[in-house]
């Protein structure tokens, strides 16, 4: 993809999560794959920005005129201040607007909680032609879900089949599923609280029961490696990416939205009418 | 705004259709109320982003914070190749995408078409705290609407009517309005459609349907013209903005949100908690 100069291992390689994986052994601030520092990280965001521009408007452009039912979904699940915000700031700001569909999830409403767990889910899939951007997804049932007890155990065991079957699905209608982790440490997430308090500024985004959140996080890890021990499939694979170094994050997804890209032959699609005869129609217009 | 130094007058003065206002007087070369040139324009659009996406991140922490209802949407008119896709890429590119919400307008589906004009509109306008851009709107149906004469004429005076109401209901309910026409001159779109012709990248922008649309042209601007005499409202103003130059037209529409934006006298939201106290419970954590 041009960028190989930086990558000794693609992203997709050097993240996904395999059999055997145990997320307690991740180092945070390391940056598999990647060669460079930060600076040859801005150049190569800069460089994948209209890498990914282009194979998003193929993506589009072969849905408008050809029909083609493909899609893109990529899911971002991560702790608090981990960056899965910062992740559709700078990656996603790089492809038109109009091609992305983002969904938020935050707690269930009532009218939500009164459905399946997937129901909110399945509205908010990507249309043919666009990538979904998930901020937060289905397994914050699976997590918070199990770490607060919000469901039985019997029905947290009766969802990870749930979502490997609704993932299963998705694929078979067309959808690339790219499923990502941020990962950081205690002491990391501890900084960037602290900068949220500290400047007036970031104030909104800190909640006092972010800390509560916190204290739970050695449980939340242990829901993480079910997820990945029970969801990781060939279609729907896994990744978690250190993200202590933001700058290290945001390029690993961009990569990894690159690769998913390009392995699906995008072109442009050819013109479905007469070139010539519409440039002399033109012309007499 | 800090960018007062390339502005004689601000667009949203000089670009006011007001009463007695004509289409056919625009000149749609022009760049009304700006000094520059395309490389002033340039520098301003960056210094605008800036400025733009701090507004935005206000208006949305204070709904996220405060409750704050409030909410601004952007109408995007115009005749094919006027540049509203350029203004969505170039313009909201600079915010945050999670505080953005488009809606794209096609034909009307059967289930849409089963129902009033207004009812697929009212299930798009943008929740408290986002901006929302429609890409074309209810206005299609008073345009195209009426030039190829899709509902009877007594159907699409009532529709006048019916959407100052909902207009002005919007704005009670805390949006601010912003309706902008981009023109563009018969040659101009010459051009820009000859270039989609040319080039493989963007024959999918192309449909044989577009030169039909085009020769019906001066029919749309008389359907333009009615609209501006009978929609024009102090909650709900609109703006022509002349778009032969992409550089202008974008500026202009950067400039009329922030000025939208500023006049709604944003700041960050206060904590709604004792940020020492909650210093004392990180550091503990």
């Amino acid at each position: 993809m041009g960028l190989e100069k930086y990558w000794a291992t693609d992203p997709s390689d050097a993240l996904r999560v395999r059999q055997g994986f145990t997320l307690a052994d991740v180092d945070t601030r390391s940056t598999p794959g990647f060669e460079g520092g930060k600076s040859e990280a801005e150049t190569s965001l800069a460089d994948g920005a209209s890498i990914l521009a282009v194979l998003q408007e193929q993506l589009f452009a072969g849905n408008q005129m050809g029909d083609d039912p493909r899609r893109v979904l990529l899911v971002l699940q991560a702790m608090d201040t981990a960056g899965k915000g910062g992740i559709v700031k700078h990656v996603m700001s790089a492809v038109d607007p109009q091609g992305v569909q983002y969904a938020t999830f935050k707690q269930p409403t009532e009218e939500e909680l009164a459905q399946d767990f997937l129901w909110r889910i399945a509205k908010r899939v990507p249309d043919a032609g666009m990538i979904g951007v998930f901020d937060r997804s289905h397994y914050e049932d699976v997590l918070i879900g199990k770490v607060r007890e919000l469901a039985s155990p019997e029905e947290i065991e009766r969802r990870y089949d749930a979502i490997n079957e609704f993932e299963a699905e998705l694929a078979a209608s067309g959808t690339t599923i790219i499923k990502v982790m941020l990962h950081i440490s205690m002491e990391e997430q501890k900084e960037r609280l602290l900068d949220r308090l500290e400047r007036p500024d970031k104030h909104w985004k800190f909640s006092p029961g972010d800390i509560e959140e916190r204290m739970l996080a050695p449980k939340y890890q242990e829901a993480y490696q079910v997820v990945f021990d029970r969801t990781t499939t060939p279609h729907a694979p896994w990744y978690v990416i250190p993200a202590d170094r933001k700058w290290y994050a945001r390029l690993a997804v961009q990569h990894l939205l690159i690769e998913a890209l390009e392995a699906m032959r995008l072109d442009w699609p050819l013109a479905t009418f007469d070139i010539e005869e519409q440039k002399l129609r033109l012309e007499a217009s």
